[in-house]
């Protein structure tokens, strides 16, 4: 171990065989703390080149549970989002592909920090189980082409071991550790193709542009050299994705959305994320998978498979047609602006927080979600606003929330006297062989 | 610490506060091994500014007991070594100094590795005692300006564990953290001025001359920053110094160089770090120390001082008229050469190793050391040797390991049918401002 921080602390290149032996070294904990995070550190200053940085990958992913998806006919298409605030993507997406014939295995987690999670907007459905046995979960993929549960087993372990020391010794943010650390998991995953949804801006994970399509590029690339195939989206998180933020509110907005009646940029992004899901899986071109998503919207059969995937997983369909079955929360309460002007600027993330200290998120792990509580952003980036205007509405089970989640709003929320500059909702995409094209041409946008 | 991580990581300076919450937190152990390691290959990789090193090395000298010797009449001036083969200077820049009217209060160290210790060297005179209490070392200093004793205390506990970290996560070879290691130990010892003799070559440490005067340069402004006073000499560690390796086989070649009768090599440093000696502790021009030191060999005051420190820390001083009293290995061994040619490179190291071998270290913690036992060079680079002739004298009580040693020393020593250039043996010298010069006239060397 020692050669192997000095070599990269030198800025050599690891071998597969040295990126092995540190794997097994920290899950056989044989490789002791200071060690791993002296190679950390060495690693996230002088980084990994594409090949390390897969070897990295394939020896995590290869460290637990490689979940074994052979029993699904078909190809098996997931997503993943590299999380945001308000991205419901997943519940519009899922339906959709699988109305076309797209076989979704998918795993999802839970909300974190200041970002939703796909198993607590399920769970907002009554009724519905996220808990399914893998032949369970495998049946339902082969009956009715899609299932989305929690993930289970003990996927990727290292990257958990890395992932919490990288956490406390500052060595988070490196595009090759964090491209690792996700695609190792997607890889013991066992789908066959994967779309990869690219977060940046204030909501995201990744601030800046250039960072995301970096991730995307390292993600994409690593899917690559271990035989999947895999495209990237690089897609806004400067605003909310859509007006919810919560979990029924963000089920009913993805519910409203499959009956192509959702806010515009939930729409385009969800819609472009799909049409690379039915690229990959049906294997058929750009423009025909646009066509083939936006008909399975218009004809009712992307929401009819949504209500087969909830009385499959054993919740109440009825909720598609009557919100009313999501329960109501206690408090809701119109949160208007002090003054007139254009809204330049949102700090995203802290809408996220603002949502989860009205309940809609865990404060800490042991908390239990309020899972009608949340926020509506009515005005976004853009918006012109007066003063008494409504920019949000509150929805809470605790009045005593009320104040502070509304501090945490307004203090987010910056107005100019111009309107702002337009920023692109879809700033790119990265094709399955690694290469990044701008959407500066807004032809996707037209196309929808 | 997760922020003061982050501050490294990304280039940025660190604060007083910050470094010293960071020394006291690794010795209170509330920061864990894995963010010290982390932020050690930072400093490693993005550097420690002049500042930050001298804070970092005033807050790891206090983190223990700090040597009182203000009860000591006079400027104490200490002499460091970076460690070498055959380096026995410190036993003949005592006495010298201390003839002169210098106080030497000095605490030294025992082997390490390829490289002897003071303390183990003096121990092999029959009767010296290396232990004597605060008082007693304070007192014998007083009365004959000159005491020589074990570390004792716990000197710098936080570069110790420092030390043991860097030690296993490849970051030891950082000029700021070396000499801030050294700096601390030596400030806390509590002399006013300090000569430090960086070793510069294959036996060294260091392994090139840049390295060296950085090393030099730095530890100087850190005892300047301080409120101390030091001066650097850079000398060759690309041979050993003089001709003994091994504990009483270098007291002896003291001895005869403290009468004037040393190889020359071994006196023209020894002399270069007593004229630094005396600048610092009698505040005279460096030609007036020249001639102070030489004139306190010439005179026999010199060789009088050791005997007289034999005496007062309970040696018998006969040892210096008789070499007999230092006891006589069982076995010497004659090792030829196997060819002709110029000595063109001597990989010191492994000779420092070979003396090991023999007895004259400990090759384990628990082993004892035999004082007899090493090796005396008789051929160096540049000299010219003929098959068969003597090039080194083996000296062991085990006859089974002249074998091993001889091979070591056979491998470690290379031949050419041409001269070799000749490198200086002194480089140059730093002064107390921590300018460098080099020593390219060699005037240093043609006074003596």
């Amino acid at each position: 171990m020692y050669d192997i921080i000095e070599k990269k602390r030198d800025k050599k290149e690891l071998s597969k065989e040295e990126i092995i032996f540190f794997i097994r070294g920290i899950c056989e904990k044989s490789i002791p703390d200071y060690q791993t995070s002296a190679l950390l550190m060495s690693i996230y200053l002088n980084g990994l080149n594409e090949r390390e940085t897969a070897d990295l990958t394939f020896a995590m992913s290869n460290s637990g549970d490689v979940v074994d998806l052979s029993d699904i006919k078909g190809i098996k298409v997931d997503k993943h989002s590299t999380g945001g605030v308000g991205d419901k993507t997943t519940l519009i997406v899922g339906p959709i592909v699988a109305a076309l014939g797209v076989s979704v295995a998918k795993m999802s987690g839970r909300g974190l920090g200041h970002t939703g999670g796909t198993i607590d907007k399920l769970e907002s459905i009554p009724g519905f189980h996220t808990s399914l046995s893998q032949e369970e979960f495998k049946r339902f993929v082969n009956e009715i082409k899609i299932s989305i549960v929690g993930q289970t087993g003990n996927l990727a372990p290292a990257d958990k071991i890395l992932y919490a020391l990288r956490d406390v010794t500052a060595t988070v943010n490196n595009i090759s550790l964090i491209a690792s650390s996700i695609m190792s998991k997607k890889i013991a995953s066992g789908a066959d193709c994967i779309v990869l949804d690219v977060k940046t801006g204030s909501g995201a994970f990744m601030k800046s542009p250039e960072d995301s399509i970096e991730l995307a590029k390292a993600m994409v690339k690593i899917a690559k050299s271990v035989g999947k195939k895999a495209m990237g989206v690089v897609t806004d998180m400067d605003v909310p994705l859509g007006i919810a933020i919560g979990n029924s509110l963000e089920v009913m907005e993805a519910i409203r959305t499959l009956k192509g009646e959702g806010p515009k940029d939930l729409e385009n992004v969800s819609f472009a994320l799909a049409g690379k899901m039915v690229e990959l899986g049906l294997n058929v071109k750009e423009e025909q998978a646009k066509d083939l998503v936006r008909e399975a919207v218009s004809s009712g059969r992307a929401i009819n498979k949504f209500k087969e995937m909830i009385k499959r997983q054993g919740g109440d369909d009825s909720v598609v047609g009557d919100f009313s079955k999501f329960g109501k929360s206690k408090i809701c309460y119109d949160l208007a602006s002090d003054v007139n002007g254009y809204i330049c600027e949102m700090i995203t993330d802290e809408l996220g927080k603002a949502a989860v200290v009205l309940g809609s998120g865990r404060e800490t792990k042991e908390s239990s979600i309020d899972f009608t509580a949340g926020i509506e952003i009515l005005k976004k980036t853009g918006d012109k606003v007066k003063k008494g205007e409504v920019i949000a509405r509150l929805y809470t089970s605790e009045k005593g929330k009320l104040l502070i989640a509304s501090e945490i709003i307004k203090n987010s929320i910056f107005f100019s006297d111009t309107i702002p500059e337009k920023k692109p909702l879809i700033l790119g995409f990265v094709s399955s062989d690694g290469q990044y094209g701008s959407n500066d041409s807004k032809t996707f946008f037209e196309k929808f």
